[in-house]
């Protein structure tokens, strides 16, 4: 009886560690536009951000998924927010989103109101607190990479992150200032001044060295503000 | 005893009679933008058809309420259906709304892209449904008053109004059809073409003719259609 | 002598051959935008026009040229008037020109103000008839086929069209009127209401069916209207 | 034969008096927008550069007029230096134009392609630099006075400015730099970061210390630049 007991409790053990395990992987996703969108391609950032997790053996530990669509604004996050995230039950969601709500007011017309934009996120934001779920903000990083302040929508993309990072402090919410880290990164990288071609491929959308600064950051993120 | 036993049930009689009045008052409420907002002014459409119950005899049955908020667009509906509208408990609600969400895309590059806006309207009528609430919806009636489809804005109010004719039949909701109703009006006393000055003050807020215009369809729709 | 004297007389024969030829060729010039910059391509309504001409022997009385420039509005037809057209001479010139004063009002917010467009029409049409130039103004055909006035620019592009019409009485000027030549012909044939596809390829370029009924209304127009 | 003299030395003293004032008084024009309109009105700039001159004598030299046109972009200009300003035979010309053609994108879709207000503007230079005018080019100051570059047009107007500077350069014309000079004053001025009330009372249109600000800068390059 005794061997039988033991043997037993090695399968709860055994069972219990597994299901820690289990637990332990943090379930993130990252829920965003079109460069979201782009992030789950081959040499996306989020796939990126799992070879950087794979070589440091980081991978048991985290779940990636990428919810990303074309054209979204913050109210289209609002609007499938149930059904593409929630029901998912994550851990962790990078909201990352603003370049179509101040660009689509030139394109089409239909950009954002910025008290709207503030309200729509706001909701986001305790929708998501309320399930626990640890949240990140990130800045629009750029629609144009001239770093005179000659972008079209320069004046509007400060506007709308500033909005971003007051709500990063009003709901307690972590930051990844991509805004900060593109104009940092270009101020170094852009001395033709040039509106793309550095981490863009046409002033918004990643190219390799985009989608390398925004895994290196995320991974930071990821590693150390923990 | 028997004259007591008549007494009390006339008492009950006279506080049946009472109760169902009070039942029977059906509360209104008109959910809207700057139109409605001006609605409830002095010659707005809401107080003429305030003035049109009264003089039928028909006020002991309504109770009108104006909910309208200048620059609203159907998500500022959405937004502040709850605190503005559903605590009330309405039994029967009018949404106008539209003229915003065409108009904006213009003046202010904010206006509503059209799957978006039937997707915000349709999350109002499910709200509402819910709450059993007597819906009725309404299209924009016009920016600029022109009859033979020059105004800038004729295509797009076209085609949200479809929109809601749509939504209309979908949900079973009433419909009063401005759009439809104002053209008509025009056509019959626009000769000159004009853009403003027969129902509308600036093509888009109304003037005298305007209210009594909007006060008639609501007082038919309210004595005819139930 | 005699052999001289017929020499000369075969000369000025020759020669004044020669000239009637030169002065019977009507050099027709279209100046427009994309829609005429794709006139010239194989299948085009510049080369369908050129086609049709050939078949009834009409050739030796026309030379057809395409003066088409892709995002043109009407003030770019007046910068690049002197350069583009007048330096060739044209006996006759057909100005297609509005979609984009229109269309860039949304697309880019660099439209045309209606009253603008007429100032720089009217300029161009005074330096052309200064030159005794034959003029004929076409209205902008659509943005987008549907046929009840449901596309976002039918009121624009109705207006528009208003004020080159206007212009053409004006100015005694010719007339092309393919905005109620494509509406017409999509009454008849988009029962679906489709908004593209019937005479164009994305509501604005034309198809083959699109390019044929162009190039049949300047035949038209050609051979019946001088 | 001595008074004789003296008499037509007088007559000769007399005419070159007159005849040098006439040339010493320079025609100093101020083209531009609704910003200039309201400069020769009280407390406006042109009248506070008036007063300027009259204080330090200067006044006998110059002869200011203003030129300004509520709504103007570049290609209005264009389209009135004819009749508005060639034809008063000016010295001096102040173009100040600029917030239209960029808030205009925002307001009415009808914005000017910033290309295209490179071409109008050189062509404005251009004639009038046949005529000997002495030109000198002015920035638009600005449309919102944030200072951290979250105004909405920031980027645009810094891009159109440097499209002037450009131009200043290129055509060897003067320069006053007004998007510099505001920021400037702005920044030490507007510890508060608002959006108007510094030296605007909308943003755009100046209040009283923006056309002292403006005179001043009028002021010192009329009397130290040439």
């Amino acid at each position: 009886m005794k061997h039988i007991a033991t043997y037993f409790g090695l399968i709860i053990l055994l069972w219990t560690t597994e299901a820690s395990n289990v637990q332990k992987k943090t379930r993130v996703i990252f829920f965003g536009d079109s460069i979201t969108q782009m992030g789950v391609n081959r040499g996306g950032y989020i796939m990126l951000l799992q070879d950087s997790l794979d070589k440091r053996g980081l991978s048991p530990q985290y779940e990636l998924m990428g919810s990303g669509v074309g054209y979204n604004k913050v109210y289209d996050l609002y609007l499938r927010m149930d059904s593409d995230v929630m029901v998912k039950n994550p851990d962790m969601v990078f909201i990352w989103i603003g370049v179509n709500d101040v660009g689509h007011k030139r394109s089409t017309g239909t950009g954002t109101d910025a008290d709207k934009f503030e309200r729509f996120y706001e909701a986001i934001i305790k929708k998501m607190k309320i399930k626990s779920i640890q949240l990140t903000l990130c800045t629009p990083a750029t629609i144009g990479e001239r770093t005179d302040y000659t972008n079209s929508d320069d004046g509007e993309l400060n506007y709308y992150s500033n909005i971003i990072r007051n709500l990063s402090k009003k709901y307690n919410c972590g930051l990844v200032d991509f805004r900060n880290d593109f104009h940092e990164y270009d101020v170094r990288h852009n001395p033709d001044n040039k509106d793309r071609g550095i981490l863009t491929i046409d002033g918004i959308h990643l190219n390799d060295a985009g989608n390398r600064l925004v895994a290196s950051k995320f991974f930071e993120f990821l590693t150390t503000k923990k």
